[in-house]
């Protein structure tokens, strides 16, 4: 089927040139402020909140987050509980962040946020469209949980062709499943051959202080080179 | 927000107006051919396929799949195992499925799912983008599962203030999971008073003659009528 991808060219192609725009100035913004960005990428209910509890309960006010979502405010309340500074952007009915939802998001948030070490930018719950849009984040991280089976990589191939990251989550369901994190993984080696793998789940903590630590140290290498 | 859906008001609507001309099209399409349509809509992993594998058993050739994916027809090829036929739409980058690609899919699929009652049509894995293109469908269907929360309906709105039927999926896992299938169907209920429910699980066959009773006598009422 080529009716949607083709009719769409002529214009993604100026949108994405503007975006990467944008997002190079967000790279600035944040290396400026002493950040360490990661932008996660998941399907509703993946579980990308939970593991922002936990990131939350461990760096505290050394983490800021900013969520997307297409409604409510549920995610930034659920983290902000959890103990580190959030914001919320709503997008209405956009399927995605852009690198400018982020920047004006930062531009109101970075009182609040004063301090941070680390930002996480949690994306709109979808494998797709988030995909192509660069914000400005040191480390594009997909997170995909064990119960949405061991077949999506090669289904959205634009998105794990990009990743720094693969989380496996809900790793604590293992034994409740069919789904195998080894095809999981090597499926997306073959597309990602460089890629970083953590399993985890952040019912038990399994991988999550390995990720934490992958984190520190991303910022630490940022900082001093 | 407003900065991604304002910038896409001016070309979405002339795009959603010949959507819905094609939509309408599909529709006589489909009433000319015996065929009673579900649209089914769910994240990556929600257990789609998996459905329609279960469908394709008790149903066999009274059952043409449509499948909609970004790359692979693993899907189709699962459903074709299992007893329907089925036909593949790659969307290459599209993140949902539009009338015409469903028009075009059919005019090949026609041939070889002669004498087929019942057409799903599985959409491309996300539970935003899908929401706004009618596709012909008599029945827009809605599958989340257990594993990915009880918070996704006041998430999606746009989804499920448009579904006939909700789909409560995975239910095997609800002894292990925290998510409570009563909020997903009260939530749901808030936004589209009218909506039917079926908790089900494709692994254990739960509510499954009771959907699959729901799909005949839909059938059954339209071709009375």
């Amino acid at each position: 089927m080529s009716g949607g991808p083709s009719r769409r060219v002529s214009i993604e192609k100026p949108v994405m040139t503007r975006n990467d725009e944008v997002a190079a100035a967000n790279r600035s913004m944040f290396l400026d402020s002493g950040l360490f960005a990661i932008n996660v990428i998941g399907s509703p209910g993946a579980g990308k909140t939970s593991l922002l509890e936990a990131l939350a309960n461990r760096f505290a006010r050394d983490l800021a987050v900013i969520e997307g979502d297409v409604r409510t405010r549920r995610d930034a309340d659920r983290v902000e509980k959890a103990g580190s500074p959030a914001w919320q952007i709503e997008t209405g009915g956009a399927c995605h962040l852009d690198a400018a939802m982020v920047r004006r998001a930062w531009m109101d948030f970075r009182e609040t946020a004063r301090g941070s070490r680390y930002l996480v930018i949690e994306n709109v719950g979808n494998l797709i469209c988030p995909s192509s849009y660069d914000l400005g984040e040191d480390v594009k991280a997909a997170l995909v949980s064990l119960p949405e089976g061991d077949d999506k990589v090669l289904k959205y191939p634009a998105l794990f062709s990009r990743i720094d990251v693969l989380l496996i989550g809900k790793m604590d369901l293992l034994n409740h499943l069919d789904a195998d994190p080894d095809r999981l993984e090597s499926e997306c080696r073959s597309l990602r051959p460089g890629v970083t793998v953590f399993r985890i789940s952040s019912k038990t903590g399994l991988g999550l202080p390995e990720f934490c630590d992958f984190i520190i140290r991303g910022r630490e290498a940022k900082f001093r080179a």
